[in-house]
Order: structure tokens, then sequence, then C-alpha cells
């Protein structure tokens, strides 16, 4: 076992200085944790948790894997199923607080068969992706922003705060040692999923004692390798996966155990997703809030000037995922000629309405693993049960909106185009 | 590693005739298990996961402890913080089905990092007592209605069924091998909780591919050692529990993740437990749903007809767990004298107004863990956001009837009385 790491002198820039990657425990804050962004705001939460102390980073412990997992050949790779070397762990408990942070040979947890995680859910993660740069320099997107939204699902499981510039640090210092798990190439990255859990030995439904914050990482191939392949989606008017007063605008597992059924219900319709909707019982329209796990955009001709509104629903009711990848469409579409942005409920109906009128032009899915997902048909039950189908206009192919937003988040995720949004290690 | 168990002979009925508890794997079925109840079913599912085969119960391998634990003193007993010398375990996956189940001693799990239970709640599980009669023998209440749910939460998480008969003569194994684990006396039982957790080792959104069922016990004293303690509830109008279309008919770990930030904040106001409630969103009225994890009753006089009417909310809208408590009081009050039984929505309203108009009458939650919790008062903050309190005549101990249900029922648990509910070993 060895404090800090020892690497190799590579030179890349981190707000403006340049830092030798030899640098053990890096605790300044990395470049880019100034950005905030409109669409990934939270209130502050009613209750929160106190902890003792918060995390050391200089305290890191780093244990080198004695055995090296064989790369798997680029073309083999399958999102989540192959995982890089280690892993980072923090335990927490609420007398002694945060332990010091280790990276270790990726492997099983011991838990307990009473941990509440496997009985109460208490548990929360975030998605998220290292890129390398034609330079060889590591970049994350926005993460920043992934920390903000990471800070409020804790809050929602009465889980302590994880100071986002900390986690970060050491999260360079796993992406680093791991570095060679990073697949090269557009399209390539490594996935990265921080995760907590409650590991209180405990059958009582009550507030977490014991939490181990981790961090596993996944090389992954390219979403699209042979071109946009679009999905088709199944309107479910039975399963709601999140709701007003619910955890829906919260990263944590309960959003996700609710939609796995519904999903094979999809597939069983000959569906690729399921589109999620929220009825209003004042005017029975169904609400569309996501598809599968990622938000979803509608671009529609206004019925009245004829002018494209790209429309996701809105944040207000907290039934939908602040996404990362939404907010950044968001913003890069605010300033896009000729296209309208709206946070609006629309129903499926105004759907159905729009493509019946030939107002209908794109729909597509937004998310960190595919950044967009194009969509090219409907299926739903209407009243009678009879099943209906909405065509989406760009059909086989991602229209050109959901390309263009494809392709100007993608040059600065791998750093083709200088932005701020884009943070090398 | 033995197969079976050997056990000292000991005699207790089961079934009409007389089995020797030497046996070794019981598999026929439990009596009790033809059980059945209109307040807990279940609608078939639309989509249902097939297994190559069923558990097989004649395979049990049994692997006593070499270092058994020290018996808590009774009075040292503390809900869910001590489990007994053995769990129960069984795996399956998608290919090979069901694997020998086991018995082993209590000790942690290995899970893998990547674990689909740790990232998107793949959980659910069932809480169950043991109790022990005067003349020594183990019954536990109702068991089949336990199993019935259990098999709805698993198909909710599209993870294999578990034949309850089955399940149950495994259980009776694990309950024998640490009998001496069921404290004696009034009150006291064995809490028993079956659990069932993805394993599969893939961070997709996807079905469980690999599943562990198991089963740990934990030594439970009396809930009310020294007379009822009331209940103060914080009527919570910010967060809700469960919605039509989600889980919450189900046993799942979402609902009670969702459901522990909301109580502590309800301890923030002073209160025990959080008041659940449902906003019906054209009338404004705020249903209510459960209290705490119980389920809830209020018993009111009708404004028209003065009858006491004991109320709990419907199952219709699959936003309330089909608890075995809660129908075995609406079973057992369908047949008292004097009081008229209703599951209908009552909102937060109805409530205050019933108060008011000195019709309040008595109000308890009812769960596996206390049978009957009598709620004393319940605060809510109005329109203009000013605290309000319901006081409830009944006050400082629980009323009369909840203290009959009570009495009913504990005496039916602990063989005090002949009844089909309760299922000797």
């Amino acid at each position: 076992m060895r404090r800090g790491l020892l690497r190799s002198v590579r030179q890349c820039s981190l707000q403006g200085s340049i830092v030798s990657r030899n640098r053990r425990c890096l605790t300044s804050i990395p470049s880019g944790f100034t950005d905030s962004s409109p669409h990934v705001k939270f209130p502050p939460c009613a209750v929160s948790v106190s902890s003792p102390n918060a995390i050391d980073a200089s305290a890191l412990k780093v244990t080198k894997t004695s055995k090296p997992m064989e790369l798997v050949p680029k073309d083999k790779l399958v999102f989540g199923r192959t995982f890089a070397d280690h892993m980072l762990e923090v335990d927490w408990d609420s007398k002694k607080g945060w332990r010091a942070p280790v990276i270790r040979p990726f492997g099983d947890l011991s838990v307990s068969p009473a941990a509440s995680v496997l009985h109460y859910a208490l548990e929360c993660f975030e998605g998220m992706k290292a890129y390398k740069d034609a330079s060889g320099c590591v970049r994350l997107f926005r993460p920043a922003l992934n920390m903000a939204r990471f800070n409020h699902s804790l809050a929602r499981m009465y889980m302590p705060a994880v100071d986002g510039p900390t986690f970060l640090s050491l999260l360079r210092e796993l992406l680093l040692l791991d570095e060679h798990w990073i697949p090269e190439g557009d399209g390539y990255s490594l996935y990265i999923r921080p995760t907590a859990i409650s590991t209180t030995r405990y059958l009582g439904v009550g507030a977490p004692e014991e939490v181990k914050l981790y961090c596993i990482t996944s090389p992954v191939g390219p979403y699209y390798a042979t071109g946009f392949k679009p999905i088709s989606l199944w309107a479910d008017t039975h399963h709601v996966r999140a709701w007003e007063g619910g955890t829906g605008d919260a990263k944590v597992g309960a959003n996700y155990a609710i939609a796995i059924m519904p999903q094979m219900l999809a597939a069983q319709h000959g569906c690729s997703q399921v589109l999620w909707m929220n009825r209003d019982t004042a005017s029975g329209a169904y609400n569309l809030t996501e598809v599968g796990s990622m938000n979803l955009f509608v671009l529609i001709k206004d019925a009245v000037t004829g002018r494209p509104q790209l429309i996701t629903a809105p944040l207000t009711r907290a039934d939908v995922l602040p996404g990362v990848t939404r907010a950044s469409i968001l913003e890069l579409a605010e300033s896009m000629d000729g296209v309208d942005v709206k946070e609006a409920c629309l129903s499926l109906q105004d759907v159905a309405k729009a493509s019946a009128e030939g107002r209908l032009m794109e729909i597509f899915g937004a998310g960190t693993a595919a950044v967009v997902a194009p969509v090219n048909s409907i299926k739903y039950a209407d009243e009678s049960g009879t099943v209906k189908t909405v065509n989406v206009p760009s059909g086989g192919d991602a229209g050109p909106t959901a390309k263009k937003l494809w392709a100007t988040i993608t040059d600065i995720q791998y750093g083709r185009v200088d932005h701020p949004w884009s943070v090398k290690l």
C-alpha cells in the first residue's frame, strides 16, 4: 500500500497553469468547477445530515492491483459489462464521519445482509464520462453539474454531502491511474459511476448511519458506430416513473427499479423504450416526461406562428431528472437560429395532433450515454384500447436539429473545439 | 456441511397430523397455506420472468455455525439490530435458474460494486414474525399472504417467482435451527426478513440476470412493554410516498428510500411519523394513504347516521401496501358489532372536519411490528402555512377499537385462541 500516485510526467493545462501528472493527491479545485447551469439547480433541502468532517483528499491511500486485467479489444466493448482495474472507496459513519479515501483493485464489496441499501434502496449515483482528446489529454464534460446533482440525490437519501472539487480530485487520481482504460478514438470513452449506498446494518426504517461512497469505471464504445439508430417508443399509460413529491428529480435507484418491468412490457409491444408520461387528472392529458432513462425533446412547428419549437418537460414538478445533456441542449439551442426553446408540458395528444397536422418535426432522447437518441415512432393504446402509431418524419435517421446538437456537444466533449464545458484533467 | 437438519424430536401438529421435528427438509405444504384474503390480492402481471427451474427444497445444504453468537438478554433487544445465527440463501440466474438452497452462518454478502441492486434498487422484501406459544411451539401468522405479496413484489421487480410453500418449508428449517433465538413470552418474537436482490453485474438499466433470495431473522421484544405509546403525525403536503402507476402496492425498497428524509422532517416538526397523503388535483383534497411504514385506520362517526365507521385507504389506486395486518383488521372488524367497515378515500380535511364536529373517535397505524399503533395527534400546515393540530380523543392511550383488534390479533399470533391464521411449524 502506498500513499499517492507516482506517474510518468505528462503536461496538461489546469486552470491556465501547467501541472505535472506526478502530483500526489491533487486537492486544488479542478478547472471548470465554476460551471453552472440554470437547468441544473436544486432548492435547498428542508433537512440535512450533519457530518463530523469532510472528505480529506490528501489522506488518499492507493493500493495498485497486482493482477491488471486484460484490456478488452475496442470492438468488443459492451456498455457496463467491463470494468477498469481500480475503484475509489470512501466510508462514512455518523459518529466518525468520512474515513481516508481509498483507491484499490476493482472487486466485490462485503455488505451485511441487513444493510439498508438492500432493503430500503438508500442509494444514489451519477453517470459521467472521461474522454481522450486528440492530444491524449483526459477530459470530463461539465463535472460540476454532476456533483451538484449528486449532492441533491445524497440529500434526498438523507446521506452526507460530498464536496464536489474534493471528489473530482479523487476521481482524477483514479482516472490517471487507469488512464490506459480510457479507449481512444471518436465515440469511445470511460463511463464513470460515482455511487453512494447505505451500509447501515439495521432493519429499522431510519436515517443512514453508515454510508459507502464509491466509484467504478467502465470503458465504452461509440453509441452510434454505424450512424444513428432511431428508437421506437411505447407510451405507457399504466406505469408512472415519477411524480410530484417523489424522487424523479434525483438520480436514485428508486426511479430505475420502477422502470425495468415496464421496459419489458414495451419490448412486448415491439418497442425499444418506454415513453414515460404523467396524467393530468384534471384535463386527462398524458404529459410526456422522459424516454427510457433519458430526457425527451420534441421539435414541433407552432400551430400559429409556424416557427419550430424545441420543447422538453419542465423541472417545476420535480418529476423529471435535470439531465446534464438536457441542460446543455437547452443552453445550446437557445443560441441557435430559427428555433424557439421551451420548457413546457407537452402531451401525447399534442404530439399526435401535431403529427396529424404535419407540424411534428423531430423527437429525441438526451442523456450521457447516447447524447441524443432519435425517435422514429411512438405506439400507444387509445381510449378504446386500439394501438395507434405516431411516425416521426425524420424517420430512419436523426433529424437535422438532433444531428447539429449531437455534433456540437461531441465536438466539445472530445476537445475538437475549445469550450469551458470540457475540463482537462 | 450436512444435508438437512438433525433435531431433537418434539411433537407439533401440522395439518392435523403429528410430525416429528427431526424430519429432513420438509417439502409438504405447511398448513395455513390455503389461507387467502380478499384484501391481499394482486392482478396478474402483464409480463413475467420465466425461470429454467423452481427452487428444490430437497437440495438444501446446511452449514451450521461453529461460533454461535451469544443470545442478547430479552430486555436488551432492539428491533433490527440483533440477528440470529443462521441465514437462508438461494441464488438464481437467468440461464441455470435456481441453485441449491443454502442455510449458513449469518454473515456478509459478497456483492459486486456493479450489482444492479446497488444502482437501480432492484430489491424487494417481506416482513413476518415467528411467535413461540405457551406450549413452546413456533407459529407464523398468515404466511401465505406474505408469500402472495412477495411474489407480487418480485414480479414488479422483474424477478423470478418463488413457490410459497417451498419457501416456507426452507424457512421452517431455518427457524427450527435457530429456534433458541425466538424469545419466549408475550410480545416477543423473531422478526423474519425474506429479501430478494439483483446481483447482476451490469450497469445497463435492464432485467435482472442474477438474483439472490435470502432470509435473515432478528429477535425482537414487545412493542408495547409498558402500555400503548401513541404516536404523533406530521401530515406532509410536499412529499408523496407512492402514486397510481408506481410501486406503492409492492414491498420494494423504492417505497422506503423515498420516505427516510421526510421522516426526518416530521421529527423536526416534533412528530414521530409521517402521515402520507395523495393530493387529488381535481378537488385539492389530501387523501390519507399510510402512516410511517404502516397502513392507516380512522374510526369516525358517520355525519348522517352517527354510526362508527372504520375507514382505511382502498387498494384500487395501488398507492397503498396491502398489509397483512390491514387485511386481518378488515376481516375481523367486518364481524364486529357496532362498527361499519369501509375501504374509502378519506382526506385530511375530512378528518379535521370530523374532529371539529366531535365525530373523530380513533386513529391508528397497522403493521407487523406494532400490530396497531394508536395516533394521538396530527399536525399539518394549512393553506396559509399556519401549523394546526388535530387531536385524537383517545389521546394518551389506544382507543377501545384499536385495543380490541390488538388483543384479538395477538391472541391468535401467540396461539392463545385457536385460529386458522396461526400456522404451527
